[in-house]
């Protein structure tokens, strides 16, 4: 490309502004009792298993991140030392389809030990929307089919047409959403701090 | 934690409101001419390399995987196979202090290389935003410097005071900046079909 | 467990000692042919492309940096940015049990595309023995099916059943295996420098 | 490369033959008061951590990935949500040269908060060789300092050179080492079980 090609930044600002705009609307529309469901089941949990393909992978690593700083103890499903899932245990999916292959094969495995499964999708009537104890919806206005099937499968196929769009306001949507999952946790666990001091250990 | 010990989800709302606000805020003070800059940079370098800690990391990954759908050669920085860096490519880090000590390391390494260097930070004045060719600033209302230091020395410490926050504000609005660039190089290489259809070719 | 518990460490040393026997072993019976093939098919190959689950998916990772410091353009499946595979490109599977169904479900599609798969194996008489292009045995003494079905899926189900002695064996010697194959691609890309310059461009 | 250039695979098989002869004589000239003392470590230390730059760091992996499967309560070094070290924890850090920078940095740091040092090297005079609690001695008959520095620095300026002959045989003695480890760890877990049950818990 030569040098001097590019005469604006209108597309960048344009889509910073949108995505500003989805996130109000998504708010207005959250499901409440679903959240308050969600944090009590966190709460409750022994473990936190998170699990998501691709871009909601790395969603599912950042809320785990900040899991740990709280003082959970938490996993990522595919890291090297993950254990087994327990009954006693809650894990979340992420996936904007619901029909993310691979994760909803191991939402299946999930049921199946009697474990919590908590999805966060755009779409309730979905594979993995329908098995999860808590479906929790984070609408997208466009249609969000793009990680259907296996992402492996897809990624090797070069199969991302119409990708770049569509996922995105899902992903950064469910970041700010668990990010603000984060934010009310440090309240109640403040508030709770005898009850959770052996998760705390790590905070000092 | 006690069942039904969660009474509402005030928090999460409030905090989901909050990044939204911030995000409408960053956009007004955005610097229009170092974002035409960095779409002409990225354009231009023959390879985009990029690196970032923690969350940040995160982000930087999903900003690379979706520079790879629009068909472009790039690399996370750390990864198994990623290869040296040369002058004509191009290094992004992600690093919301500018201090981030591993990165700011590889930071001066790849100006000593003589490759172009931008960093997407909330601090003009720090050590990435010195010596960066392109500072891309997303500024953030709260002081933000938990991330300096190794990230890896301070995970091992057990130092999150007060991490949870503060680094937040600025890795939603890195990820939203990052996918905004994503939005405007589609139309820019879309209309350049010819001189980038080598890099294209994945997107069939 | 008490202080002074460990009284000797007989079972190391003939642990050792039993790995260093069963090397030599598989060294006498590989097929040459093979290996022949293998060397030719990584030299014509556009590009190379790694794949494994768990500790093989590691093997894997070891022998793509090896190749990426030869000045191969290498790829990880699974990881951030890796590209589509096309038809031109070499894609090697390590799968003790060549059953690993992740990676026998990737090799399918590998075929699908009609890029050479290139399994590395216990097993010859296996899903991804025979749908491979070359088979490239390291022969077990033991019954080693301990990774066939999904690997994220035992692990999620703590399914380690006689794990540690029976898939040790294999992934040592597809290592051993793999750092010779990259022992003779010195020599032999040495040989043909000028061929392969634009590949070693990283090495100097 | 054309093709038929391959004329035969002489370099594979003496290059294993090698690596079996170099790993036969490393067996002879164990510290075996060292390998008792690193046993009883890892069973009274409360969690284990692992780290490792590049192929090192594969072989800290596969070893974590083990000592999972066995039930220890293992972490390594760099992953999402690995916790901060306490002072009851055993650290075990893998270094040929036991020199690589940002890995003796935090070699530091763990004996700084007093956890115990665990390094498996091949050279007893280094940095970490120096400071570590056991200094676990793979000795290796080649110069082998090609990965002391930054690794990451290292591979951003492609700095290679003579890299894969050297490091192979300390790589493959230490997983070779490491997985007899476990070997003995699988009888000793198993002559304690009261003591270590809770650790068992995912092996059912």
């Amino acid at each position: 490309m030569k040098k001097d090609q590019v005469k604006d930044c209108k597309d960048v600002i344009l889509s910073m502004e949108l995505i500003a705009e989805n996130l109000n609307e998504v708010i207005k529309v959250l499901d409440r009792e679903a959240i308050i469901s969600m944090l009590q089941e966190i709460l409750e949990g022994e473990r936190v298993f998170v699990m998501g393909a691709g871009r909601s992978g790395l969603v599912a690593k950042a809320f785990a991140m900040r899991l740990m700083h709280l003082g959970f103890t938490v996993y990522v499903v595919g890291e090297t030392t993950t254990p087994a899932v327990r009954q006693q245990d809650v894990v979340i999916a992420i996936s904007g389809s619901g029909e993310t292959r691979s994760i909803a094969d191991l939402g299946k495995i999930v049921k199946d030990i009697g474990s919590t499964l908590i999805t966060v999708t755009s779409k309730k009537e979905s594979t993995l929307g329908r098995i999860s104890d808590i479906a929790m919806i984070l609408p997208s206005k466009t249609k969000n089919d793009h990680d259907a099937g296996g992402y492996l499968e897809k990624n090797m196929r070069g199969d991302y047409k119409n990708l770049p769009p569509l996922g995105t306001a899902f992903e950064i949507t469910s970041l700010v959403f668990l990010d603000s999952i984060i934010a009310q946790l440090i309240t109640l666990t403040g508030a709770s701090e005898a009850e959770l001091k052996s998760r705390h250990t790590n905070i000092e």
